[in-house]
């Protein structure tokens, strides 16, 4: 008993901040996560694509000579499968090859595409057999169930203005209620650009999230995965000066040299995800929210589900 | 009476997506906002940042010829009044002038100032007379009273998981308790880069957020400012590979040619913000918040304090 007391004087005893135990810092929790906490992504759910070779140009020069590849993890069932399977239809007919990035609206989304879209006479023609997704597809009724929710402590962001839960399940960050689940607008995601409703987009047109989490969007537009490798080729484009952040002339616009199933490419590195249902998980989580490391002096107490960023890593 | 049921007759009338009556979307409402609403920004309280021209390279066409000019608001008191002395002493001291941006990290900030500032026998001096201020300014006990709190209904985002409350006020994104208010991290806020606690910076390390609110710096660091026109000059810049997205080679800096007070640039535009206290405000705020323009399904019936941009323009 006597030792005990020690111990806990000890732990109470004040500490200057030379003498501060070092707290982790998330990146240092998810560095040390052990092996099983990972899951890995099948290549056959990953979307390269290759952009045209970077410009020579001396603001640029950090990118010179190594490729430019973005690498994008679609999402699992049951979300937007209507959606990402007219993706994998158009990546296996190599549709988008030669087509281009036409929009870049700051703190907003990148868009590609075809160019001459809203052309039909110039408009490249689509795949046969493209699925027409209706609305009700922006949400699931599949999955979390209250006991579920329950198991899993699913209520992690109690102070979502967007959604009546919000969660980070299985991998991805999500919005559910009693009675349905929906993917989130956080910066990363992928959706599909679409016109007015009751159009849904056929997944030809995609747009990635470059800004503040757009959750307005949730519900009203559907999200069908999210850039894990390369974001930077895209965030860091020039912004558009037209309307939306369009490119006003052809020679703006980024040029998509091609776009495949990760399983088609040779040689593609392999990656795995920080599984959000461990122990690690948690803990990165709880450190995000609640920074203790040494630059911080005042901890959050609270985070919101786009500022936890699920951590995905190539295998070594 | 017969009359009234008409009516409501035909206000209750089903009608297809063709015939709803068009919603103004928040843009909408900021343009139609009476002059009245908006109030003038002083020259005195914006530096105005010029980088080097733009590179000929043909990823960056649309920035040809057009200046690359960044023009930022300080914030006024109370907030980080002495941090702000300091700039503006080192802006009258043309002390940026000739230095570069050195850190530009994807999703989270772009910093400038002196590259050789680790270095003490390398790095420029700093002016005389610059201000210490303690950590204890990162928030401020002047300001709002409970009263005025109710009085303005400034619970406008009760479900903030950063700040006990947060509101839109005065022309700038807070969040307050009971005895103090504290600016907030929103995309485009700027502010000042500090070593390890207790150093609290001295202005002369400037940072600009470019992704996802990172509010846990709120409290932590000291905000500053906010850009105001030309953002996408800095948040368009490449990458940096090494640590923190700091750049690893003098080449890949972009050159800041000056940094001035508004008041001593000639020419400068005059600009106006939406004042947050107005009718127009409240309007455009909840269209953000509830979007029923023509291509929203589903209004989202709450947002948070950085999806709220506040209006900011150039008198014509």
């Amino acid at each position: 008993m006597r030792k005990l007391l020690i111990a806990l004087a000890v732990l109470a005893a004040p500490v200057s901040a030379q003498d501060k135990p070092a707290v982790p810092s998330p990146s240092e929790i998810v560095a040390a996560a052990p092996k099983g906490d990972w899951t890995a992504i099948a290549a056959s759910d990953l979307l390269v694509m290759e952009l045209a070779p970077p410009d020579q140009s001396p603001g640029q020069a950090s990118a010179k000579g190594r490729p430019r590849r973005v690498v994008i993890q679609l999402m699992p069932p049951p979300f937007s499968q209507g959606w990402i399977g007219n993706i994998r239809k158009l990546a296996a007919a190599q549709w988008w090859d030669g087509l281009s990035v036409n929009r870049v609206q700051d703190n907003y989304v990148v868009q590609w595409g075809d160019a001459a879209g809203e052309d039909k006479a110039k408009a490249k023609a689509l795949p046969e057999s493209l699925a027409v997704v209706p609305e009700g597809e922006y949400t699931t009724a599949h999955g979390i169930t209250l006991q579920r929710a329950a198991a899993l402590r699913l209520r992690q962001f109690p102070l979502d203005p967007y959604a009546p839960n919000a969660a980070l399940l299985d991998g991805w960050p999500i919005g559910y209620d009693t009675k349905s689940q929906w993917p989130v607008h956080c910066y990363g995601m992928v959706g599909v650009g679409r016109d007015m409703p009751p159009d849904t987009g056929s997944g030809a047109e995609l747009y990635l999230v470059i800004g503040h989490a757009p959750r307005h969007l949730d519900r009203n537009i559907a999200l069908v995965g999210r850039v894990i490798e390369g974001i930077e080729h895209l965030s860091s484009l020039p912004r558009g000066t037209g309307a939306l952040g369009f490119y006003e002339t052809a020679e703006e616009r980024m040029q998509i040299l091609s776009l495949r199933l990760g399983s088609e490419v040779p040689g593609l590195p392999a990656f795995e995800v920080l599984w959000t249902n461990t122990i690690s998980f948690a803990r990165y989580a709880n450190a995000r929210a609640n920074r203790r490391d040494p630059f911080f002096i005042r901890p959050a107490g609270g985070a919101d589900i786009c500022n936890i960023p699920v951590p995905v890593r190539r295998v070594k």
